[in-house]
């Protein structure tokens, strides 16, 4: 039997993070049944995405307009550039709105294991920037995890003579945090870094 | 600030089942970063879905002929027809190759609660297809929630009095159950209904 228009969507949603058949099968269903009101909208918003956002040439950010809105605003400090992991953790930072500088998003982490070099991320575009823009400041917001860490460690090895500051986001109890459940890493950093 | 193409498709996923706003964004950037290979595919597929999928006017399966392929089946068996709530439990009587005759799809459940009458659900079209086909028999597979046995129950007192059998699917132990996780009420009913 030839694949069905049915089984080729929920095969498709099967390959999205987090699901598996069954979820997929429960999404698709879902969808057919909101069909004016869900599956339509869908389909005219995921072919606007196709459309009309591209990653941004300076950033890494993505965005509709080229560059991206966030570079282009006049009143953020382009002095301050946050460098991060991905788009989805410059989403994070964007939420809590206590950064008015740039970002400039990496596109991943150096990786011995995944065989993730320097070039494979957006590091020689944030070398020319340092080198050709008016940067003061790096705040590196990296995931505090192995590949975090070792790709912190590679830009300040690597821009150390650069006019350059670098900084890296804070390591402690999370606001909120009971100290029970925290893991016995966090503690340490926690009083090591007490102020 | 109007809502960009990815705020309005990450809302869009955000209202399907299963889905936050979290995961939302997770799986937009997943099909970002899989354009070619995921996000195109998916828009096309949807697309086809949305054109070519309809709901069979006889057993109200999804498919792209009308009537549907099962109802098209010669070799099924047409005088037995196994009534269930919706599609996702037809594909799931489907994938366990048990059955060879039709459906009835009601699709839903009598509820008071939720204010579903008999006209609600695809009832009056079952009537009329054990009138005027010759269905000899009519197999339940309704859920064993109290809605699922409610439903099951109407059905039984609607059609006594037309000459065609009606079962229900046996309840009991799921194969490969151990006895120490099932609940109390599954044991009771497997004991009761001991063969």
């Amino acid at each position: 039997m030839t694949e069905t228009e049915l089984e080729s969507l929920i095969r498709l949603f099967a390959r999205l993070p987090g699901f598996g058949k069954r979820s997929a099968r429960r999404v698709v269903l879902h969808l057919i049944k909101k069909k004016e009101s869900l599956l339509v909208p869908l389909a005219q918003s995921i072919q606007n995405v196709i459309e009309h956002i591209r990653t941004c040439p300076v950033c890494g950010n993505l965005d509709s307009c080229s560059p991206c809105h966030i570079c282009q605003d006049q009143r953020r400090d382009k002095t301050v550039l946050c460098v991060v992991q991905d788009v989805a953790d410059l989403w994070a930072i964007e939420r809590s709105a206590a950064f008015k500088g740039k970002y400039h998003v990496l596109g991943g982490l150096l990786s011995a294991i995944e065989g993730i070099g320097p070039d494979e991320l957006r590091l020689p575009v944030l070398e020319n920037r340092i080198r050709q823009q008016e940067v003061s400041e790096i705040i590196l917001a990296l995931p505090a995890t192995v590949d975090g860490q070792t790709t912190g460690h590679y830009i300040i090895e690597r821009f150390k003579k650069l006019p350059v500051k670098i900084s890296s986001l804070a390591q402690g109890i999370p606001v909120g945090g009971e100290l029970d459940y925290l893991d016995d890493g966090t503690i340490q950093t926690a009083l090591k870094a007490r102020r």
